[in-house]
């Protein structure tokens, strides 16, 4: 007998029928004599419709009052999963946020969790029962709900998992595991049977969507095996954990790729201490996230700052760069908004040097000019021109094999 | 000044606009310097699209989880109202059940409100902000979700007022306050200033359905006047409170009447202790409530049994009338569901007598044959065949002057 937490999201309980096939599939795991904890999501379209309900009255939400809005949408998938599971013989009870009680920080609409009460969702597995839990949402310490931000249900079922000392949690959804590269990019893209947490935080930083890059932040501290699978297809998914010293591992794992980049670069800036701060600073304070970042010495007395943002804040930045021009004294502004970042990731090339001159050997050999370079111990990323993107994957993934190699 | 208790059907707050509306109102008071506590319930349409979500699970619904469903329609529109009151500048808190704590019973979808903590909103109320409700629901002492039935928002509303004291429950709904009877049958019906409790009990209990009775019950245990009055039109609506001595009564309110009533008799029972119980008792026992009851004496040894249900009962109650009949020796049993129950109600009568005689006059003059008669000491009901209801109603309205009184 074992413990599980198994989280399906809105797709997966999108209407009643898929909520009776979920039921079926917990309680053919619960009949096996486990311990079963099921995280739902919104149905899908539950979290929009509310959004409209509240854009109907025209006015700027109160963020409090729209997590205790949102929060009803996971409320209705965790009473019809019950139903669903008490009608086919297999006793659940649900629970929301406030009574798991997921206890966050008070930043609705972005919230972290604290900290999780375990003696609600223990009784219940002790008296036999499922419990079936709103993802999502939580409370903070004066009880006000919060939510922990769109595909924050992910967060609840490993935070839930790790505190239940679960021995693994399932994530339920549309994909049937994690792929080498977008097979939509890449036919030949083989799904893995496992992948570290590591490599998986780069791959879902880097654009290969699958899983919340909190939750699996969160499974990897606190060691939580994550098994990403299909809620509509047989098949073990692929499984994320540490890695294990006696398994072969490849040098690459995966090439992840990122459409939503743009390029900005401010030459001529003095090169004094304090100055990176001083062009990073004001665009961080106008919540633009930044993405890579390098500089270079241009020649002894100033310096060229370039940095990637997301494509949407693109216009944004570069009139912020051209008033920190100004206060700096820098010479000049460039960017370019049709470049992409492409990535290689693999926990093989900690002990394998060789693979950034691979990486550029192929791209030359393609006719791809590379426009920034950036690495890390798990990756190599560059940045080139979007229109060459798909030459780019298709290359790197015939050239490190990824396609035919053999099952891990 | 004052602490006033406002409550909003689903009518009320049925789309943005009116939640709007409803805000604009909200507001108003607040900004004459007045703390409101706003108790609203789901949506229009809400509960049922809900109920639909459950049904598509072709399944038996576990009470505990329907709760757990249906009680995101109420949190749904206290967001929202609290949203439309932030944008109006009126600072707003909303409230589920639970996070006010109305404590109730485990009935779940009939629970019963036992107590409510004060703390949250009278913090909420003395930061200068309304405070926003859910009706209709509640939790348990296990922190379960509970809800009081359809309606429970008027319950909700009035159990506030008693616990905050406030001044006075205003019931804001789509009528304008309380008739002398259904407008739709005597159109010169007319709307009452004020009524008494008890009054207002008889009245809603026999089928003038504005507000739910255990509102009124609570309200009148704990001494809250109450407010019915329009949400889309002005006026002061009806006050229903304690009868004023100083006030001059009329002799009758008004004239409820009940068009789903069926009448049942058991003939030739044997008069013994013990006799009514045998009968009553199954019937209960099959979750079939009685309304009136009479028994008449045939002969020395025998009794005649007779008593009234809800229509949709009758049949059920045919049934089990049988088999009573079987083991009681009785002689037979007959029925007749095309009956109404029509009653003259008002505090009036307790000083003043030869109300009924007048009654039975005006009805036998309509050529109306009376089939049973109960009274209280503030109602006098009579059934009679249903096509003579209108008749009736418009005959005792006439007779009684309720048309013509001047306002009280």
């Amino acid at each position: 007998m074992a413990r599980y937490v198994f989280k399906f999201g809105g797709t997966s309980v999108g209407d009643a029928k898929r909520i009776k096939s979920v039921a079926e599939k917990v309680k053919q795991a619960h009949s096996e004599g486990h311990e079963i904890i099921v995280v739902v999501s919104a149905m899908s379209g539950e979290t929009n419709r509310l959004t409209a309900l509240a854009g109907g009255l025209l006015v700027k939400p109160n963020p409090r009052e729209m997590d205790v809005l949102l929060s009803t949408g996971e409320q209705v998938t965790i009473a019809l999963l019950s139903m669903a599971l008490g009608a086919l013989g297999c006793p659940a009870e649900s629970f929301t946020g406030g009574q798991v009680e997921i206890l966050t920080d008070s930043v609705h609409s972005k919230a972290r969790i604290k900290d999780i009460g375990v003696a609600a969702i223990q009784n219940c597995l002790k008296s036999g029962k499922v419990a079936v839990v709103a993802g999502f949402q939580g409370v903070n310490e004066q009880g006000h709900i919060t939510t922990l931000g769109r595909g924050g249900s992910d967060t609840t079922a490993v935070a839930l998992a790790a505190k239940l000392k679960a021995s693994e949690c399932y994530i339920y959804t549309d994909v049937d595991g994690v792929y080498t590269t977008d097979p939509r990019v890449e036919p030949t893209a083989r799904k893995m049977d496992s992948i570290t947490f590591e490599e998986m935080l780069e791959m879902a930083s880097l654009g290969s969507k699958v899983l919340q890059i909190r939750a699996v932040e969160f499974a990897g501290k606190y060691n939580v095996p994550l098994r990403v699978l299909s809620t509509f297809s047989e098949g073990n998914g692929t499984l994320i954990t540490y890695e294990d010293d006696g398994m072969e591992r490849a040098l690459i794992s995966g090439i992840a790729f990122n459409r939503d980049e743009a390029k900005l670069t401010i030459n001529g800036v003095p090169d004094l201490p304090g100055v990176a701060s001083k062009i990073v600073g004001p665009i961080a304070a106008n919540n633009i996230e930044i993405d890579m970042i390098i500089q270079n010495i241009a020649d002894d007395e100033t310096t060229d700052f370039t940095f990637t943002v997301h494509r949407n804040d693109y216009h944004k930045a570069v009139a912020l760069l051209e008033e920190i021009k100004t206060s700096l004294s820098a010479k000049k502004v460039s960017g370019d908004d049709t470049i992409v970042k492409v990535s290689l990731v693999g926990v093989g090339m900690r002990s394998h040097s060789g693979i950034a001159s691979k990486m550029f050997d192929v791209l030359a050999s393609e006719g791809i000019n590379i426009k920034m370079i950036s690495t890390s111990e798990i990756k190599i990323s560059v940045v080139i021109d979007e229109k060459h993107l798909e030459a780019a994957v298709r290359a790197l993934h015939k050239s490190f094999e990824l396609a035919g190699r053999p099952v891990l």
